[in-house]
């Protein structure tokens, strides 16, 4: 079980520093997980990540179950040694990917039948398989399957569903792991107070028999309104165990991230930071940068004269401009190193700042600098 | 000027190892230049590149000088800083683009008027415009601007092409460049060996008068016969003055490169090992590999065992199988490391084992490799 360590916290916030021990090493937290879908972190090699330096990072069940397998991951020695990564990986359950990018699912008490995404062949996931294909990846930290319900379904089917995803956190809980795996509890119940605690309450009831090593809250920054959100996050997250990580699926922005944490969240994954960067939207201290934009055609600066990336100790937005207009590969990969630097370092400077008992003036000082105008 | 300083060289064969200083630094040969058309060895990044180890890289001048124009990187400093590579850069004179991928071309005397490739803008190249370029860019190597004529033209409108690059060359050579560039003249003659040879004598005249850095053979690998290239080599490239550095451009595959170091070639580049790496064809000791073939889906061993690149110490056939079947860019970046680091590295053991008078019992064991069977 993961001992989790609550290092630093404020009477003012719910924000916490806190350390857990995993199979891969320590992982200091808040943190922010890259996202590695199908074995890589798009566009960036192990060495430019490790400089990148976050403390896990994630990999997708439902994409490695599917391709190149997670028969073969095992086979070959797991999916770090696979992808070359030897710090701690975290994977999600497959749910959420079956309920967004498959076709033609049948739901039953069983589990979800659905067609591949990529050539259209049936599939399975279960409890019991999702537990096997993190097994077979040999992940540090696991998810529990859920049920993913769209955003706003109503109430009456959404507690349907969270009763059956209760069902199948038991049986996720009853699947032997490895030794050194850990396994998380997912949170549904989308913007409803009320359901989520009692969803919580279920989990815990679970938890007193065999503890799980985090909890997740999902569900979350699927379409609904922004507000109702954060609604939910500043009175929930509080309810969570206090000596275990809490986990914030998807999430997100950096206005997201510094929210969460003031909330008491531990741990963030999103693939924003890394899709923007291919997009050419780039995350600074001074707010977004649209690296399109022609202003930025001769501008001998870096991206954010903040930051001491790789990306922003070498290059001009010229020259970046420049490739991102051509298409060029290389675009791809300098912008994502700024743009993940730039999300795992606010989250480690959050760290630094709760460590040091001063996060409010941070997270004032750092909502300020994303107001300021582009530099 | 260049001071080309031959080091070795074999009575069996004509190859021969040598080393010049430039602006940049010194280039010891012989040498394959990985090619960054536009300002970036596509999907590599600096720090990589100077891992793979090339002695000088090719930029290309048609590209740079309509995107993102020299006069802008010529405002940030050249194309050292822009695109922060401090080792010597050969630019090209923009003839075999113009020829190869702008359309509505009209030649004159004066020069030639094209529609650029990107947004069909017309755009004019003469001798003194590339040369313009090329000072903007401040290459450490400059090309004179050729006519570049179909491989199979017939003989005598050949001659006429022939005579007019002759006069280009003269208005090249009258530019004045940077202190740090030096000027490599163009051989034409398609595989007419007595043409070659009446060329060669008529840039000789303008060289007595103000020498040329080096000498350049154009106009071979451009859709003639293997067996005609390779005779027009055989007797020509020996003619060339052997003081100065000798470049067979546009050349080649690993066979070609050994083939050309054989007569006395010293500088290649060519676009191959880079565009076939990101189609999964991997250059290894063994031959060619097809990384997509299904037999690699879950071989754990790496590319190329005889090979010590970052991507063949660090990833499985089966990872990187994986990468190019779900079409990561990271698949890209690895196996261009792979391929350039293995052409690089021909070179530089065929320069090794010319300074060790062992060329030809090497260029005879790497040539029995390439036959063996893939492992």
């Amino acid at each position: 079980m993961f001992t989790f360590c609550k290092e630093a916290g404020q009477d003012s916030t719910c924000g916490r520093a806190g350390r857990f021990l995993t199979g891969h090493g320590e992982v200091l937290t808040p943190a922010f997980m890259p996202v590695g879908t199908q074995g890589t972190v798009k566009g960036i090699t192990p060495v430019q990540l490790r400089d990148i330096g976050p403390q896990v990072i994630l990999g997708n069940t439902y994409h490695l179950g599917l391709r190149p397998g997670d028969g073969l991951i095992a086979r070959l020695g797991g999916l770090h040694r696979f992808m070359d990564w030897e710090g701690p990986i975290l994977t999600d359950s497959g749910g959420f990917q079956v309920f967004s990018l498959a076709d033609l699912r049948k739901m039953t008490e069983e589990g979800v039948t659905f067609q591949s995404h990529i050539d259209g062949s049936p599939q399975f996931l279960s409890p019991e398989r999702s537990m096997e294909i993190q097994r077979n990846l040999g992940s540090d930290i696991c998810m529990a399957l859920d049920e993913c319900p769209p955003g706003q379904l109503e109430r009456s089917k959404l507690e349907v569903s969270m009763a059956r995803t209760t069902r199948w956190l038991a049986r996720s809980r009853a699947v032997p792991l490895k030794e050194h795996q850990g396994l998380f509890a997912i949170n549904q119940g989308g913007t409803h107070l009320d359901l989520r605690r009692r969803h919580l309450q279920e989990a815990l009831e679970l938890d007193a028999k065999t503890p799980f090593q985090g909890f997740s809250v999902g569900g979350l920054s699927v379409g609904e309104p922004k507000e109702a959100m954060n609604a939910v996050l500043a009175e929930f997250v509080r309810d969570l165990p206090t000596d275990r990580p809490r986990y914030l699926m998807g999430v997100g922005t950096p206005e997201d991230l510094l929210f969460g944490i003031e909330q008491g969240v531990d741990l963030f994954d999103c693939v924003l930071p890394s899709r923007e960067a291919r997009h050419g939207r780039i995350l600074t201290s001074r707010g977004r940068l649209n690296l399109k934009n022609a202003r930025h055609r001769e501008a001998d600066l870096p991206l954010d004269p903040a930051c001491s990336c790789y990306t922003c100790r070498t290059f001009s937005r010229a020259y970046l401009h420049h490739l991102l207009r051509c298409g060029e590969l290389l675009g791809f990969t300098l912008n994502t190193i700024h743009n993940l630097s730039y999300t795992v370092g606010l989250t480690r400077a959050a760290r630094q700042a709760l460590l040091e008992n001063r996060f409010p003036a941070f997270a004032q000082s750092t909502r300020a600098g994303w107001l300021t105008e582009e530099p």
